[in-house]
C-alpha cells in the first residue's frame, strides 16, 4: 500500500457553474398521512397542495412553491431529485452534455410548479430532473411573513426546518458517479473518503455553489444500485438541532444517531427515520461556506475515520446498512 | 448628598426560608380569547381548564396543575399572586406574622387546584394568597412527556415558555413594601436601585430561594398604588428568547423592547404586550443562581443606570409609564 | 421480583436545609502543571494562588476565593469536598448530628480562604469539610468584572466554566450513603436508579437547595470504597457545551462521551479526562430547578436505562469502570 | 410622488460570476498596537506577520494567508479592499471591463501573500485590488486544527471571529456605484433602500455568490466621498454574538448598538468601535443564502424603515453620522 496522499480531484475554476441548486425532491412512503404528519407537525413544514396519491410540502425559507412531494408507494424510497439550472442557456448546455452520455430520458411538462423538466439518471440509476422555469412561493394569510425578504412566516412549530440542504445517495459505483458529477454536471468535489489505496473514492461530497456540499454518494455495502441514504434539511444553528432532538423524543420519532458533529464537512447532525422508513438528517449547513474557487478536495482515509465522528462518537451499525430505494416515477 | 455607599439590606441566614416559590397567578384581560390565543399559540402554554369567566393555562415545566388563570375583566391588570409555603408549619407561622400586620384578609377554599389559601395584601395593596396543599399536574395522552422527570411534554410551539419566573409590581411605596418582604415574608433582597441619597430604595429584587429573584417592586412614577409592571416567564437560553422575538414578530405581537441584557440581575429579556395590555417578560432565569446564604445586596445608583442596560441600550419611555392595575378578585 | 414501584424517598419539608451549597473541592493529579494548564487554558478558570504542592483555581461566577485546589500526588483522585453550612448555627447543629454517627474527624483551621472546618467522612470514606466563615473573591485589575453583581470578569477563554456544579462519587454502599445524606445531612433525593427489586438504590442524586442535584453516589462495580466518578462544572447553555467539545478537540483533550443529554436529571453533558486522569463533566445546570418543597423522588429502573441516554446514545464501557480514588489529605 | 414599486434591479443569470469573494482588506488606525490588541485578544484573530508600519491578522476559517492588515496612520479609515477573481481568465476579463471605465490604476506585485494585483477605484473613490494567485494559510504548531478541513484551530478566545463577511462603504453617489457594481463588476443587488420616489436607491446590498451580500454602499449624509461605514466579520450563530457583546463589555470596547436583528437582510448584528475608531460589525452570516439565480431585488421604503429594526429597535444617531475615510495606500 502506498503512503501517497490521495490525488486532488482537480476542477477548472473557469468552467461555468451550470447548476444553481438542489430541489425540490420526491419521497416515497407506504404511510402517506403519517409521513405528512411527521413533516408538518414535528418538522415544521407546511402542506401546500395534495392530489390523489401525493402531498406537497414547503419549508419556510424556500423561494419555490414546494420543497418535497410525498408520494404513496408500497415501499419507502426516493423519487426524482430536481436540479435548477443556473440560467436557461445553462440548462440547454447541460442537456446537450447529458444527452451525449446516453443517460437522458427526455423532457416532461407535467411537474407541479416547474416548467419543462429534462429527465435523466446518474450512472447508478437515481432519477433526476433539470429545470429553469419555476413558480415562486406565494404566502397566503396564514403564513405571510413579517419581513418581505422571506418566503413564508417562521412557523414556530417543532423543528422549524428552514430548507432542503442535500441528498445523500447510496451507489454501487462511487468512481463512476463521481466522474459523472464532475465531468457531466460540472459540480466540484469538496471532500471524499478514499479506500486503502488512498486513491479510489468510497464516498464523495459534491458542491454546485458556495454551500460546502449538495449531493453526496456513499458506497452501498450491499452492492445494490440506486438507493437513498438520507435526505437532509437545514436549520440555522446547532442549538436548533438539539431542540429538534427533544421534539423528536416527545413525538416518538426514531432517533438513529446524534446529535453529534461529523469530522467530514463538520456538519452538526441528527438522523431520524420518518414513519415511512426513510432516513432524514437535520443539519446546520450554511455557517461553513466554500469561498475558494480553487478549493482543494479534502481526502479522508479509513484510519482517520476509525477515530469516530468529530468528538469521538462511533458510527452505529444501521448507518452502514439501512437505505431506501430510489425508484423511477413510472414504476 | 452623601458619597456613602448604600447600606446593606442585611438578613439573618439563620432565619428560615418559609416560602417555597411564586405561583400560580391571575391575569385580567378585556379580550379573554385573544389573550388565551397569545399564551397558547404564541407562547406555547396549554389550556387545561375553562369556566364561564376564565381560562387556566399551564407551562410545561410546572409541577402544579395550572400556572396562570386568565380572567375576563373590563380592564387589563393582575389578580392574585399565589405563594407556596415551604411546609404546612411554615404556612401557619407566616399567617401568624401577617395577621399581626393587619394586612390579612382571611382564608378561602375555593381556588382551583389549591387547598386552603390565606389571603392578604402587601402594604401597596397587591393581593396575595398563601397555600400549602396543591394538586400536581397530570399529563394526558396529548402532552405526556417522554421523560418522567418532566411535568408535561415539551410543546415545540412558539416561544415554548418553561415556567413562571417572577412578578414585577409597581408601588407607590418602595421602602414600605421592602420592609414587608424582608420582615414579614422573610425574603432576601439580592439587588436594589437606590435614590440620590444612596440609601432610599427605588426598586427592589427579592428572592425566596436560589433563584436570584422572585418578586420585584419598582417605584410607580405616577404615584398610583397597586399596579403591575410585568409578569415574567422563563426559557432556558438566550437563543430561545431571540427565537421568541421572531415568533412575536410573525404573530404581530407588540414588542416593547429587547431582546437585550439588564445590568441588574443580568437577566436577558424581551418585553411584549399581550393582547389585553399587560406587559409580559420572557427571560432566561436559572443560569445565575444565588448560592451564598449571606449574599450582600447589590445597590445600583442613578449614575450607574444612566449608562443604559448591560450593552448600552437606553431604556424606552413606555417602560417607565405603562402599567396595569392589580385588582382584588371581588371587585 | 416484585412489580411494585420503588418506594418514595420521603423527606420532611419542615426539616431545615442546613447546607447552603457544595464547594470548594480538592483534586489530586500526578501532573500538576498539565492539569493546571487544562483548567486554566482550556476550561477558562483562573489561577489565584499556588504553594509548594498545590495550585488554587477560581471559576468566574464563584463568590468564594477559590473553586478547586489541584494537589500534586502520585495518583489522580479527589481530596476533600467542602460544604458550606446555611448559617453558623446550622453548622453547629450538623456537627452535633455527625458526631453522633462516629464519622467525625475533628476541626481544623488551616484551610486557605475558609474559617474553621469540621472534617468528617461519609460511610464510604470520602472526606468532607463543613464550614461557615469564608473569604469572598476579590477581583483584581486583570479580572475585574464590568457588572458589579458578578464575582470576576467573564474570561472569554476556552470553555468558560461558570462554577462548580456537583460531585459524583463511586461507592461500595449506595443504601448506606443514601441514608447518611438523608438522615444526617438532611439533603433531598430528587432522582435515583433502582435495582431489579425496584427498591434498592444503585445510584442516588441528592440536592441541598433548588438545584436539582449537588451530590451523586453511583455503585462502584469494582466494589472499591471511596472513589470518584467525576466532578462537574456548569456552563449556562447547551451551545456552550458544544463549543467546549470543539475547544477540547483542538486542545487534544480526551473526550470520553458526549455531548448528549441524560434522561436522568435531563443534564446535557460532556465528559472529558483531565491530564491527571480524573473525569470532568461539563454540564448545563440551572435551567431545570426543583421548586417543589415536596418533590417526589423519581426512580429509574434497569429497563428504562437500557434505552440509552435521552436521545438513545448507548453508555460506553469506560463510564462504568473508570474512577479515581478519593484519598484523605494526610495520606 | 408615485406609488409605483421600485423597479427590479434585473440581472442576467447567464452572465458569469467573475468575482469569487471579498477579502483580504486593509484598515488604518492611529493606535496600531491597541487595534491589534482588540482584534487578537478580544475578537480572536491571530497575528501572522508584522512589518515596520503594519500588522497582518488571520481569522481561523480563512483559507488565505491573512484576513486584515492593520496599518499605522494618522487617522482611522480603510485602505484597499481586495477581491479574488473566480478564475485567472475571469480576472483578465474584469480588468478589460474596468479599464474601459477609466477607473483603473494599474498592476502591482508587492502585496503580501497575493500574486499580481490590478488596482482600481469605484466611482466614489474607494480603492480596490483584483487578484487570482494567493498564498494559502499554513497553520503552525500553535494553531494546527484538529480537523483537516479547517484552515486553523478554533481559537477559543474572545469573540472567535470566523471570517471576513462584508464591507459597508459610505458613498456620495449611490446610483453611480450601483451601476458600477452591476455593469462593471457583475455583482447582483439582493436588497436596497429606495428614496421617496420609490426608484432612486439610497443604500444597496450586492452579492457575488450565494452569500446574501458582500459589498454594501450607503448614502453618506455628509456628502463626503470615499468613506467607510463598517467592516463586518462572521460568527456562526446569534448566541456567539451575544457572547461577543459580553466579551466587549468586559474588555471596555465601545458598543455602539445591538445585538439586534436588521429587517434588511435579516442580519443579526453587533456594532462596536475598534480602538482606532473604525466601526466593526459582528454578524451571523451564512444561515440565509440566496440560492435563486434570478433572485428579485427586495426594495425597502422610508416608511418601512421607520418601523425600526426587525424587532423594533430605533436606529441610533451615530449610525448615520460616524464614518471613517477610505484612503489610497500611497497617501
Amino acid at each position: 500500500m502506498s503512503d501517497a496522499p490521495a490525488p486532488q480531484l482537480t476542477h477548472d475554476p473557469e468552467r461555468r457553474r451550470e447548476i444553481a441548486h438542489l430541489g425540490p425532491i420526491e419521497l416515497y412512503t407506504p404511510v402517506l398521512e403519517q409521513s405528512r404528519d411527521f413533516f408538518v407537525r414535528v418538522m415544521g413544514l407546511r402542506e401546500v397542495h395534495r392530489d390523489e396519491q401525493s402531498i406537497y410540502l414547503h419549508t419556510w425559507d424556500d423561494y419555490q412553491s414546494w420543497t418535497i412531494r410525498l408520494v404513496q408507494r408500497e415501499h419507502a424510497g426516493m423519487g426524482r431529485t430536481y436540479l435548477r439550472a443556473a440560467s436557461p442557456q445553462a440548462r440547454e448546455r447541460l442537456i446537450e452534455t447529458i444527452e451525449a452520455t446516453g443517460l437522458g430520458l427526455g423532457r416532461v411538462t407535467d411537474v407541479r410548479g416547474l416548467g419543462e423538466v429534462y429527465l435523466f439518471t446518474d450512472p447508478d440509476g437515481h432519477e433526476m430532473g433539470l429545470y429553469w422555469d419555476v413558480e415562486w412561493y406565494q404566502a397566503d394569510d396564514e403564513d405571510r411573513p413579517a419581513l418581505k425578504n422571506q418566503a413564508a412566516a417562521y412557523p414556530g412549530r417543532g423543528a422549524n426546518l428552514r430548507r432542503l440542504d442535500h441528498v445523500n445517495f447510496l451507489t454501487a459505483d462511487v468512481p463512476g458517479t463521481s466522474a459523472f458529477l464532475r465531468d457531466v454536471l460540472g459540480a466540484r468535489c469538496t471532500e471524499q473518503i478514499v479506500k486503502d489505496d488512498h486513491v479510489t473514492p468510497a464516498a464523495i461530497w459534491y458542491s454546485v455553489g458556495n454551500k460546502s456540499y449538495d449531493l453526496v454518494y456513499t458506497e452501498d455495502w450491499t452492492g445494490t444500485r440506486g438507493r437513498l441514504h438520507h435526505v437532509a434539511f437545514a436549520t440555522d444553528t446547532r442549538e436548533e438541532i438539539l431542540r429538534a432532538a427533544d421534539v423528536c423524543l416527545e413525538a416518538g420519532v426514531h432517533i438513529e444517531t446524534g446529535p453529534h458533529k461529523h469530522a467530514i464537512q463538520q456538519t452538526f447532525f441528527l438522523y431520524v427515520w420518518e414513519p415511512g422508513g426513510n432516513r432524514i438528517e437535520i443539519c446546520n449547513a450554511g455557517a461553513r461556506l466554500i469561498l475558494a474557487p480553487d478549493w482543494k478536495t479534502i481526502s479522508w482515509t479509513k484510519e482517520e475515520r476509525a477515530k469516530g465522528q468529530a468528538w469521538g462518537l462511533k458510527t452505529i451499525d444501521t448507518f452502514h446498512t439501512h437505505g431506501t430505494p430510489v425508484l423511477p416515477a413510472n414504476l
